[in-house]
């Protein structure tokens, strides 16, 4: 049990250091790949995104790899290792919510890079061929679910997902058919259980955990799932000045209740830890003079727990649908995602953390509020999740910051609990 | 006082009846003015609204008037009579807020056209001149201030207040430039008040109060007055599956309570009457899976108490900027407008009732929830409203709708008040 408790030196010889420079210069290049605006918004399955996933392809040829792209446009860089045979992975993805930060997904992709830059600078052999991937549409902010392009590499998406639409009613099939991905290709060609043995993604804690306790690590035992549902309201629009108090049916009313009524759930003592958020709300006609007579609204329910999630998210609506008929406004409801919660494996935790412990990284065990890419590969190969830090917890907007030097600590920890793997593992076959 | 109780055969004599006919047709005409979407847009001090300036020049001209526009850009047709002195006035506006009916404005519009024709065709003589008016920018739809162009004829806007803005950032000033009218000169020139002699409006009623009666026109009393403030509130947006509830600053949370709080400080024994209605709301980021960052919305209130208009909404300021405080999130206000509720005199409503009941047309005395013109010109000289029905009560909706058989009686009651206290006033000097 050697490997188990101390760094084989072996596997460390010729590995540098992460470079904390090339990791800030990187982020600033991927962040100017964006459309107009205030911070980075480079959405799933758009020509931007597709910049992005060149721009890594080309670095990764450069440091040795073989680049491909899989139906669902997850982009793969390959370095051969001694044998063929099950991948050790590591990656994470390029796109980004509306008005994004640099960080959410990017930390993990350049981490990626330069773990494959290090292994190509030191000359580092592996038993295992390694993979380095970047996942198509992780950002559930265009299409409302999250992690569209590794749900498709795990087998978890039906042919009726490629019809959800966005903003602009552009369905998930045309927008991945307008950059030459077929989606009904990608649902029947998921990745291969036999060609993985583990994945392990870095990325930005996007809470303050490990900010509060000031340390520069996490390891994720759990990742949240989430429910998304659209609520449509359906009031009577009519003039404020004309129309009394108690004749109205106001649809923003209604929303406002539905608002506080999804906080309210969640802040009941039986439901310790899970969020319900309101994020986004479109008020028609939205005129000063006119009682609003539609809201469309998002409720985004997490939780750590599946079956919990799923009544709170229905206890929500209940109590809408009760506030709607209470005001003479008609709810209907939309599903637009659905993802369980998923415990990671601990073997491969432990083969983090005691990585960690070797190389006198301190860390903590957390539980990610986000969803991840790592909770669908995690159906088709054991998956684990390093997190860095978060200033101020702040993600998904502008201000989201995770210092280069704190990424190097994580990409260090990647790279040695990666060829860590690999020795324990062996050749393959 | 055989005027006052009994019709003059003589101001009648020529005077052919309403024709539904054509006020539905020329209703239809300049609804075709409109921006592109749902129902009608045509705003304040914009191009379409000049030409439906033009196009009311137009057959006013045809009808023996001669026409011009005052520095307001309210436009103003003029009817000679057997002697010139203070004018008897009737008209309305043909701006519109975002997504209108046909009929707010514009039937009170077409009312005016249509007397004129009617005097014209019956060639009926009057001892006053007579004044058939559009009144610009009277929807507060785009800059937040209702009744723009009457309010600038009553003197009663300050120069600061041309510096308001649309949602675009441009300015009163800038808008009325564009069209060739200068602000200030519009400020420094009101009407006069010895160039009226009163002021008569046609609109349709905005509420129910009418068609449940069953009752073909009402005849206002008061007109509530109307406070508006928008509330920006700035929490911190992040996002929704890393952040705890109890760490964070939802701006639509508070946002949430600000709507709840005016529904319920108006339903409150002490308000009866009063209207508080948040009709626009907007969300920054506005994405599913951040935290809202800031909400923009818009308070309207409404009261034909002066006083309590204003408690009302210093009182619901105050109650969401506690709100704001206990949610960590930070509450601006910007008041957009503010009118005074206005009585209107009895004597001149006395007309109008009186030629009701000699006409045969039932009518109700009715209070008015919306603005109106009316209350701006009244400080420069006497107004009365007549109203027509409104079906549903609907308003500053698509749905909008009165019937052209339902104007027609309102524009023959319009027509025969106009003559009776034109006969009353009898020759000027």
């Amino acid at each position: 049990m050697s490997t188990a408790t101390q760094p084989n030196p072996a596997e460390l010889a010729g590995l540098p250091a992460a470079d904390p420079d090339w990791l800030g210069r990187a982020i600033d290049e991927v962040a100017e790949l964006t459309e107009p605006g205030t911070g980075v918004t480079r959405l799933a399955y758009t020509p931007l995104e597709r910049e992005a996933h060149t721009w890594f392809a080309e670095h990764m040829t450069k440091v040795g790899c073989t680049v491909r792209t899989d139906a669902a446009g997850n982009t793969i860089a390959t370095r051969p290792g001694r044998t063929d045979g099950p991948a050790i992975g590591t990656g994470s993805h390029l796109d980004s919510v509306y008005g994004a930060g640099r960080f959410d997904g990017i930390a993990g992709s350049v981490a990626a890079m330069e773990v494959a830059r290090m292994l190509d600078a030191g000359d580092v052999e592996t038993n295992r061929p390694l993979r380095f991937v970047i996942f198509a549409g992780e950002e559930g902010a265009r299409f409302g679910q999250a992690c569209l392009g590794s749900k498709l590499a795990a087998g978890l998406t039906s042919p009726a997902e490629l019809d959800r639409v966005d903003r602009d009613g552009v369905t998930l099939a045309d927008a991945m058919a307008a950059l030459g991905f077929d989606g009904r290709t990608a649902v029947a060609n998921p990745w291969r259980p036999e060609d993985w043995a583990a994945f392990i993604e870095l990325h930005v804690e996007q809470g303050s955990v490990l900010e509060t306790a000031g340390l520069p690590v996490g390891v994720v035992d759990l990742i949240s799932g989430s429910t998304r549902v659209e609520l449509t309201l359906r009031g009577r629009p009519s003039h404020t000045g004309g129309t009394p108090m108690l004749g109205r049916a106001d649809a923003l009313a209604a929303a406002a209740e539905c608002v506080l009524l999804a906080e309210q759930e969640v802040l009941g003592p039986t439901a310790r830890g899970a969020r319900a958020t309101v994020g986004r709300l479109t008020v028609t006609p939205n005129s000063i003079t006119t009682i609003p007579g539609q809201v469309t609204l998002s409720l985004d329910v997490r939780d750590v727990d599946a079956d919990r999630q799923r009544l709170l998210t229905a206890s929500i609506v209940a109590k809408v649908h009760a506030a709607g008929r209470s005001r003479g406004v008609e709810v209907s409801v939309r599903v637009l995602g659905d993802t369980s919660p998923v415990v990671l494996p601990l073997w491969l935790r432990e083969t983090i953390t005691s990585t960690a412990v070797d190389s006198g990284v301190p860390y903590r065990i957390l539980t990610s509020g986000a969803s991840h890419d790592s909770q669908m590969v995690n159906r088709v190969t054991p998956a684990a999740m390093i997190f860095v830090p978060s200033r101020n917890g702040l993600s998904h907007v502008p201000e989201e910051f995770t210092s280069s030097a704190d990424i190097a600590t994580g990409v260090d920890l990647l790279a040695r609990s990666m060829l860590r793997l690999d020795a324990r593992l062996g050749p393959a076959g």
